[in-house]
């Protein structure tokens, strides 16, 4: 057992893992693929799905104070005026005259000169660099049937701006008064010259936003307390507490919007990487709507008449970096009886399947009987079955796509009605009556999961949230 | 109470009951809103989520034969000219000269003209309109940071090509053959010049497609498989058999791809309308592909060496209009101690909250007991808790939403820890244990649900199928 996944992860081995077992595929891939763009397979969707109803369940099952919303993706231009993306939302771009790429002027270290690589742009003899000009990152389309005729409009940068023009709805329809949030997830669109990483940075992705708004006075207390918070959401399904840091922004990396801004951060082996923005916004967002709607977005308390704008705490995640993130995170090579064993010990709630129902031998009534047990088990989750191949091999398909429990039948289940579960980490069985089965797997599924993952040191929050 | 949902029900009491309760509304509307778009509120998440989970459960977890995909919503253009959308994607558009507006060609019935609303375009004598011309639906945007540069592509019309062009790696890494299918939700667009009906008819709405291939002589069994299969569908989750029907298209209607059609339709206020199409493609889509990928789209036995091209049956269905369908047919208005109750006779599965925690009043230790029976509650389900109001009041909020259980937090419940439970429909109370509460709970939204619901005439799906 290795001492830690870091030692032997790579993105290499995560997108071939994603492609062999049906997680994620490149987009399109019979036409030459869609550059940075990607397709999520049978369990990637199963995992994706996970991730998400984890969030809403973090941010609407387990707490009183925040209301779902799920915005259009193409919302009134108006929008992206007061919200500065119209204007703002840019990256400066400079051409080469002679290659005929283009680069992003701010980071020209990052890309290779494409006639001299070992040359960044501008520094072979050849390049010819026109001036920075600044591109803007929306995707623009036109509603009505014609371009001549219809309206420019654009699809979401961020699912932010669709909970802030409907806090005036919200705040009618509700009956919430401050603090209180609004959470949305969604898809969100960016025309980067520069995407890559696979699922890290694409042009087409899932965000998870939650958008708090707390009176002016009690910002910085909930600020603090929504660091803390997402931070624990990811340790707690099972991210490595050392993997995983708060990274204050300094003044120079600040939004013209935020007041301060901490990013939950992962260690990919690209490095440490953001999984997550974590805002004090002011009331930004709400002033610069009222200025541009006409309408008062403010919160009047009708008992006392007091009156004001509240202020915004947003924690802005990505559901394809996190579930990027839980599958590095959970990646795991061991060896077994002299060969390597490829595990994603991932947490069960984020697990594709459940648990796997497996006759150990296609004979003897073993399969009937699995079978059987297997009908039992899916009315409580996803679980699959599979009599292909040898045990040994359906072992390791289960445990590669992080499967926590295999249910094996064997030749004493048929005589007395009795199973071994087979745990994906520690790989210790244990016989069950089928009879308790349906129970024994709703209860694990509910009970606290054991971290540390084997192999990793303790979780040392303290250390990291400071 | 009356005899029939349909007597008293109106989109326009469905649109106000949205607006008031927060599960839709207009889209943008402090910007003066986008026309025919709507966002989804708090409750309308949580139902709108519900559908697609008890679409996911039926194809995923309680079947073998479907494996699920997320494509992204911009593919690669030669997806459109495959399937044929970017040459036949079209209305007929007329223009106006005298009023400039535009009208579909093949529809102008159902337009008044802008300068005589009593009369059609075209009737009045000074319109003058220009022939008809065909406009494509798809939405256009470009890749690339600027549009000279860079690449047209299309925002999906549909999710269904996303399965096509994924045929080919479903089946070498799923381990599938036919009969088999691919399973899809999510959002496409379609530039409509006449949009309309709530959420029926958007231009941005969310699919929920299944693509099932078979091999070709078992193509027919399959297709009356899957009619009957979706029409349980929506009768298991409470929709009344007689307010949903399958129509077959005639041979005039049918698509260019389409072998035979037949949708499932709802008695919707606005009449007898599509909920979901479900047609027998044939293998157009597999060979198009293959025509214009190069690759071959087949399916090879390899034991046998047989190969061919499956045919695909497709379950199309529209998560909008289904979501309101459900709320449609749920609607109820009923005369209870002479006052009017409004109440959303939703399977317990699609409420947006499953149970209401009540205390009957604000004090003798009522809240504080009710607060921990919440607690208790929470990890099983979405529930509320409510303390502000009269307690009918407070029961009539609950019966807007559909909540099925309200849970009741009396005088006796302090001194003998026991609740009641109040049934939605029935009005009936009864008492339990807060002990017993959680496992009330799960068994109840395990249970078969009541059916018919209150005042509906018995389920004839044999009618209506045959």
């Amino acid at each position: 057992m290795t001492d830690s996944p870091t030692d032997v992860v790579t993105m290499d081995k995560i997108v071939a893992l994603c492609k062999r077992r049906g997680f994620i595929f490149r987009s399109s891939e019979i036409y030459g693929g869609v550059a940075s763009t990607y397709d999520y397979g049978h369990y990637g969707v199963l995992l994706k799905n996970n991730v998400k109803a984890e969030w809403w369940r973090a941010m609407l099952q387990e707490r009183d104070d925040v209301v779902a919303l799920d915005a259009a993706i193409i919302m009134h231009p108006r929008t992206w005026e007061a919200s500065g993306h119209l204007a703002g939302f840019t990256d400066p771009l400079v051409d080469c005259r002679t290659c005929k790429q283009r680069f992003r002027a701010d980071d020209l270290k990052a890309a290779s000169c494409p006639r001299k690589p070992s040359k960044h742009p501008g520094e072979y003899d050849e390049c010819d660099l026109t001036e920075a000009r600044e591109f803007n990152l929306m995707f623009e389309t036109t509603v009505g049937p014609v371009r001549e005729a219809g309206a420019t409009v654009y699809l979401r940068p961020e699912t932010a701006q669709g909970i802030f023009v409907n806090f005036k709805n919200v705040l009618q329809f509700s009956r919430r008064r401050p603090p209180f949030g609004i959470a949305q997830v969604g898809k969100a669109f960016r025309n980067e010259i520069t995407p890559g990483n696979f699922i890290f940075r694409t042009r087409e992705f899932e965000q998870m936003e939650l958008e708090y708004f707390v009176p002016p006075d009690e910002a910085d207390r909930w600020f603090e307390y929504w660091l803390a918070e997402r931070f624990g959401w990811y340790t707690g399904l099972g991210i490595r507490a050392d993997h995983v840091r708060l990274r204050e922004h300094g003044p120079e990396e600040l939004s013209h919007y935020s007041r301060a801004t901490s990013d939950v951060e992962y260690l990919f082996p690209i490095g440490w990487s953001e999984l997550e923005g974590i805002a004090n916004r002011g009331d930004y967002d709400l002033l610069r709507h009222a200025e541009f709607s006409g309408d008062k977005l403010e919160y009047v308390d009708s008992s006392t008449g007091e009156r004001y704008v509240p202020h915004v705490i947003e924690p802005s995640a990505g559901a394809d970096r996190s579930a990027l993130a839980f599958l590095v995170d959970a990646y795991d090579e061991e060896d077994v009886e002299g060969e390597t064993r490829t595990v994603l010990r991932l947490h069960p709630r984020l697990a594709p399947v459940k648990a796997a129902v497996l006759p150990l031998v296609r004979r003897d009534g073993q399969p009937e009987l699995a079978r059987a047990v297997y009908d039992r088990l899916r009315p409580v989750a996803q679980v699959e079955y599979d009599e292909g191949g040898s045990i040994g091999r359906r072992y390791r398909r289960q445990d590669e796509i992080g499967t926590p429990w295999a249910v094996t039948i064997d030749g004493q289940s048929v005589e007395d009605q009795t199973v071994t579960i087979r745990d994906r980490d520690t790989l210790a069985q244990e016989r069950v009556a089928i009879e308790a089965l349906p129970a024994e797997l709703r209860r694990r599924l509910e009970a606290p999961w054991r971290t540390p993952k084997p192999g990793a040191p303790a979780p040392q929050p303290d250390s990291t949230t400071a």
